[in-house]
């Protein structure tokens, strides 16, 4: 059995998440799970329909790229993954989608505000959408670059990837992590019912003001931080 | 066998029709039930998924939010329930869920208007939306203070609870309750719906007019009241 | 066996096509068959949820009301049924429910416009929003009344039944008919997916024209009429 | 067996995606498969319900429209495929849908703007949206007409079949093809998925600008084209 066994699993049941929450459609997404003892991650195969997948498909791929097992070739998307996974030390897994309402704010070019306490419940800033990238990073390493896009706009904006496990990548679609790959699905779960709840909250109140500071803070602290009070503990 | 077998039984019914509803998402909504006789409510442990719940798990607290039975932490909005049981004696069960539309509402900070009979069958005012809290009534006991925000609006507004069995809170998410588990699942979903038409009828036409007295009245009194005539009595 | 089995049976297997089409929530809808020999209709009993249906449970209803076999209360708008059923003497069934995207056009009180072949496979004129019913008519026999309100819109408007087989009732909701009941209930399913294309092709085009009388006529007529070549005749 | 059975079998195959897609309501869509050597396709029989179909009842049709083997009346829009099976020479196979958010665009007659990745996976320019067709046309041989309106369309944009595998046809719905039938089908889901986000887009930001050039050529020539890294090729 591969050494890697651990995490091709817990890659197949996450990328298995995606089409059951209705955030892919054909293979538009993806779910990695690292290793970190031994610098390794585990992404799905590119363009391999969900109903194909095995935990034995999951190619096993390392920091910079390059594949260390598995027969198939990695997601298009994987020097995304591994810019992440090298740069941010903590991250576990790692989920991109095309989800629907994500998606539509990313092409808008706009963050997504924090209207309500469903969004205050997991991050206390608006979701941040990174801007378009620069033409010569999208003519170089393109898959490369997204990952730095990433990282560039949460240092611009002073954002810590441990707080807030969410981006959209302008003109593009989401990016989600945590801390495996099940927080890394359920994030971008949140992210799009949150995508969808902010567009509607806006079309019944175009002037809905966002949520003020004293409930950003009590909801997020409710199930976060040492007196976090949600939950099982 | 517990003497609370009863309660533990039928909240735990209720609690698993909000998924097949689809008014939550993973772990985002709770349903109590309550014992008049003993003055106490079964409800929802916290962040535990509906498919890992049983009756058993359900968590049985008095009026003042101690538990009384279950090894499980209560769901983290039971002092709003807790709340809610004490003052307003003729409650059987509540509801709390973010459901999409209704939350979309409660972002918006507006009443959802009354445009037509599917409204009407079951209230005869807009569903109302309390203002989000004030900054004490938020760093103090948020979720015992959630509860008083309901009713004083109710009291500063001249609503009755047994009337109007469902409210927005500001910022945040739907509350409904009724007779029963039962009755008050039933709310929660017309709540959604009613929600989604709402928004749906001011797209088509953003000058709709609410609904005229004689319709609400009418609509009201075939379903509730002495001369009702829907359904089997 | 009774002798209205025929039209129980297909009362029964009409009413169960609503929550399977998405067309209701609970309990709000209902379908009616006729027997014209007999003149006398099935109706869906009153606040049946539809899982405990059955056909036996089909209430036989004559044209002025009267129950005659069945042992619950008839639905709620089965006033409405017969007076239609007693005016309109070439409906074979009739359905009412409160879908969404219809009861949305129905509560900002427009017609629908014929934007598009979808809607003209299916009639030539705009779907047609009769206004809310007069304060007299709703404090008098509100159902009855309601059948009155239908049939003098199509007659105020040179309306023919037998070709525009749907309204929406302002404030209210759709009701439909055809020869039998599941033209009726394909009829319902009809008239919401057009009424969700009119709503998003004004959002995609808020100056979108009303499809223009040359391709109205060709599409009704591939469907309709002595020409007709849409199935398999 | 019949020597057609190979595209039988297909277009039967291809037909039953539709409704599992989402992509149809009722009848409301039909797949045609090619055989080029014998210069005939299969397609569904008009009119019939998906859950009755087998390979069986597939009509075999040649490119002029006339019915080569089958006892069931093919498809309303048979002249249409025929039409672009006899031109577009590489075509393999094709698929007509009134998908809802297509069919939106296509009645507000405007082209789907290319506003992000999604899209420029797929292709390189907006979905195209044919006029209206002239009423000389409709009112001659309709269907037959259509494809013309859709080729010249494409002739008069520059456009090419073969980068470009879908339009819009004006105030009436999709039409998508593809090397085969399965290609032609995931078009359609595609075409829809990418309408829905692209309304939603310009929801969100009214001002949505479209995707720059150097990302829509990044994006395209990841999944085709001669330096194509985009699934196991």
């Amino acid at each position: 059995m591969s050494v890697y066994q651990k995490i091709k699993q817990e890659a197949y049941v996450c990328n298995m998440q995606l089409p059951k929450l209705g955030l892919v459609l054909f293979t538009f997404g993806n779910v990695s799970v690292v290793d970190r003892e031994r610098s390794v991650f585990a992404i799905k195969p590119s363009g391999v329909p969900y109903e194909d997948l095995s935990p034995e498909k999951m190619v096993i791929v390392d920091f910079d790229g390059n594949v260390i097992e598995g027969e198939l070739r990695p997601s298009s998307d994987t020097l995304t993954h591994a810019v992440l996974y090298k740069n941010w030390v903590e991250i576990g897994g790692i989920v991109h989608t095309h989800s629907t309402y994500g998606t539509a704010w990313a092409q808008a070019q706009r963050d997504i505000p924090i209207f309500g306490t469903t969004h205050a419940d997991h991050l206390t800033t608006d979701i941040p959408c990174a801007p378009p990238m620069a033409d010569d990073m999208i003519e170089g390493d393109y898959e490369y670059q997204t990952g730095f896009q990433i990282m560039n706009h949460f240092t611009d904006n002073g954002l810590d990837y441990k707080e807030v496990e969410m981006v959209l990548v302008g003109n593009h679609a989401p990016f989600t992590w945590g801390k495996d790959g099940h927080k890394a699905v359920y994030n971008s779960a949140v992210l799009e019912t949150v995508a969808q709840m902010a567009l509607l909250t806006e079309q019944v109140n175009p002037n809905a003001p966002r949520l003020k500071d004293s409930l950003i803070k009590k909801h997020f602290e409710r199930k976060h931080g040492p007196d976090s009070y949600y939950g099982q503990s």
